[in-house]
């Protein structure tokens, strides 16, 4: 049976990753290794500073003092019987779109897959704003499942995942799949003030607003139009235009 | 005066700071906002779960017990007196290649900046094997104010940075500069396992030897040749051919 990874960086008691751990075995022999605790925001985070502990929560259930991508590392390497069909990372409770990605922990531990040779997606889902109401993993988990049977028939082209982004709906709300490109959000700086106990002052990071450049086919569209938003991810960073530009303008002596 | 921003990931008190801080000095209003200490391998992480404090070092010198990203992100939005032309993240001890610059807190104050719409370029010293011998940071220094001019006079590519590797060789023994794409590592996943005072078993990531897919026009090959290595790298992770290729194959229903 396909061995199956399950990881996330919201930490392993998270309802998402729990979702995710019980569809999965519909497919598969799946292991969950998760951190101890939330991470989020801490990007491609690779722990080397010190040693991590894992501890076994359960038949197949491992957590770990470190990040997302740490998880895959230790994972594949030390706790799981054999390499898996594929890594997937979440469900993550809130969005990865647009140049977030690169911030995020979730998306981390598909790009340390991919960096291994082994398929993998991150899937999250979008909360809307109305507070109160229960979070639609079921929606996502639905999602999941379906984009595990591809990756087991098809695989996925080389170097890359598929960031996954689900809109906090009931599935029958669901308009369907969008391949979309990474949209790009508008930078809000928002960065507050406060003082310590002694009357310092400390810088407190986030709390903006997001805005979004419009673009039909781009990842932020698709969760707007209630589609799920499917984005192949590549770990070439090279932009290829620009080289070709700097090619023959790029004229440095030293 | 055009300001300049200076930042790494190795700390304020780092040697290639240092070095950087007094030749930007050359071509600009420099000012440094760095971390209070060593952030390696933080990727592109975001301190957004606590307060930052700032210290004042001195005259145009700033330090931040956060990552690399919180300096580019605080630094321009509170400190320095205005936008910088150009933000500078190095020069880092050891090379920033391939798919790991995924992981790398140098690269990722650049990504910041990129975010912002603000120029910027990372780079680092990839050293040599020979133990005992003195860095020549002197040789990125010379590198970095180059780079510096050249993006004073022309600016960079839209949504794009520089990812520069310098060798770790005299600047006489240089042979000029190669505009290079991003190299892939080949995945070692080399982790120790250690026992703890109680016997308990971790396990510590990291002290593999790298090793590299060939490729003329890499960053790698660049360095093994002695050439400075420049490589666009931009903020779009999409793979656009996969994206083709899948609009026609990925028919999920759900």
């Amino acid at each position: 049976m396909n061995i199956i990874l399950v990881t996330n960086d919201d930490g392993v008691h998270s309802p998402g990753i729990i979702s995710l751990y019980k569809i999965m075995k519909e497919i598969g022999d799946v292991y969950v290794v998760a951190p101890d605790r939330e991470r989020s925001a801490v990007s491609h985070a690779l722990t080397m500073h010190r040693p991590l502990k894992v501890e076994h929560l359960d038949d197949h259930i491992f957590s770990l003092n470190g990040t997302p991508t740490d998880c895959v590392a230790v994972g594949i390497n030390k706790i799981i019987p054999d390499k898996p069909a594929f890594v997937v990372s979440g469900i993550n409770k809130g969005a990865n779109l647009g140049d977030d990605i690169t911030y995020s922990g979730t998306v981390s531990a598909a790009i340390e897959s991919t960096i291994m040779g082994i398929p993998a997606f991150a899937i999250s889902l979008v909360l809307s704003k109305k507070p109160g109401l229960p979070f639609n993993f079921d929606t996502a988990s639905k999602v999941a499942v379906e984009i595990g049977k591809y990756i087991l028939e098809n695989s996925l082209p080389y170097d890359t995942f598929l960031n996954v982004n689900v809109p906090d709906i009931p599935i029958n709300n669901l308009k369907g799949f969008k391949l979309t490109r990474q949209g790009k959000r508008v930078y809000d700086g928002s960065i507050h003030e406060t003082f310590d106990p002694h009357g310092e002052k400390h810088y407190w990071i986030g709390g903006g607003m997001p805005y979004w450049e419009h673009g039909e086919d781009t990842d932020i569209q698709a969760i707007l139009d209630n589609y799920v938003s499917v984005t192949p991810i590549h770990l070439d960073l090279t932009n290829y235009d620009a080289l070709k530009f700097l090619q023959n303008r790029f004229k440095i002596k030293i």
